[in-house]
């Protein structure tokens, strides 16, 4: 099926361009000639796959995070610890492409407290995100690697904050890709052993 | 002094002028014309005071932090844990004041990521912020609020990540102000007995 495999890659190929805008120009700049200019395509062929400015921004947020799912689907599955672990170090700016990942989506979050149509956007996927957090600690639970008596829906929403709140220090030097590691691991080790007080 | 007040007001006033514009329209529209638009004065009387974008930004940044501290100040300062709980608190969005300063906040953060001018600020600011968590945390275990084993810094850190990661969903309306307090109390019950896994 060549012409649907053309449709996403073209739509891909779109949404790449966004984020792109994103980063270096801001959310501001995203327009039709813009996307078109830096995807090296027509405004006409733009048009053809993304009706408004709002639709490009919607497809480039489920890009963005799409990408960041299909590598946590490449951690171990079996192991819900280390899986929940390698979904919060995937949103973290450790590496190139997930700072550039965190600039993009620290724009989209910015955006969302402003934008009824991002904050909407936003407000829909991530109980998605919260909801895939608090069914691995519930493995982790089940499995005896996390605390039996942790809430899963509070210790979802407490980790994603903190998820969350490393990566724009991170991504000003304040903290080093190894601090901001130690940070999540000292977390995950309290709701391991919540005896542990120091690490 | 007069002449000291009114500079000092005035400079307040261009300040304020420069967050309601950035909440309305973002950092983009920062400009000597809108400024002064909004502030309801002269072009050539903002240019008295701010010779520069830059330096409207740093101090409106600036003029934002002293609001915060401002009211942290106004909690007891005899008790380190509750005046770290109030730290924490007035930089939550848990009223309007405090939504409308958590709005332009990350308005600033996430163009600290790729402003190297605003990056610099907020690393110059960042560690002031990390140093005032980690003194009441010290403070706070000497009194034998917190447990004595937590490392200072490394909560402070994790705290501020929390504080940093909440504003943002609860900006949304995806949680509530109980939600976030709920948050921030069950972190802190922790700190104080670690054995505790939920609340």
């Amino acid at each position: 099926m060549p012409k649907i495999v053309d449709h996403q890659a073209r739509r891909l190929l779109i949404a790449e361009a966004v984020h792109r805008i994103i980063d270096a120009k801001g959310l501001d700049s995203v327009s039709l000639r813009e996307v078109a200019a830096e995807a090296g395509i027509s405004m006409g062929a733009v048009q053809h796959y993304f009706a408004t400015k709002e639709e490009m921004l919607r497809v480039a947020l489920e890009q963005l995070n799409a990408r960041i799912a299909l590598r946590v689907t490449a951690a171990d599955q079996h192991d819900p610890l280390r899986l929940l672990r390698a979904a919060i170090l995937e949103v973290l700016p450790l590496d190139e492409t997930r700072r550039f990942e965190a600039r993009v989506g620290l724009a989209f979050l910015a955006r969302s407290v402003v934008s009824d149509e991002l904050g909407a956007m936003v407000r829909a996927g991530l109980p998605l995100v919260l909801g895939f957090y608090a069914g691995q600690i519930r493995a982790a639970q089940a499995a005896g690697q996390l605390a039996a008596g942790l809430d899963p829906d509070q210790e979802a929403r407490a980790l994603f904050a903190l998820a969350q709140g490393l990566g724009q220090p991170a991504l000003i030097g304040l903290y080093s890709p190894h601090d901001v590691i130690a940070l999540v691991d000292r977390h995950l080790a309290r709701l391991a052993n919540p005896s542990i007080t120091s690490a």
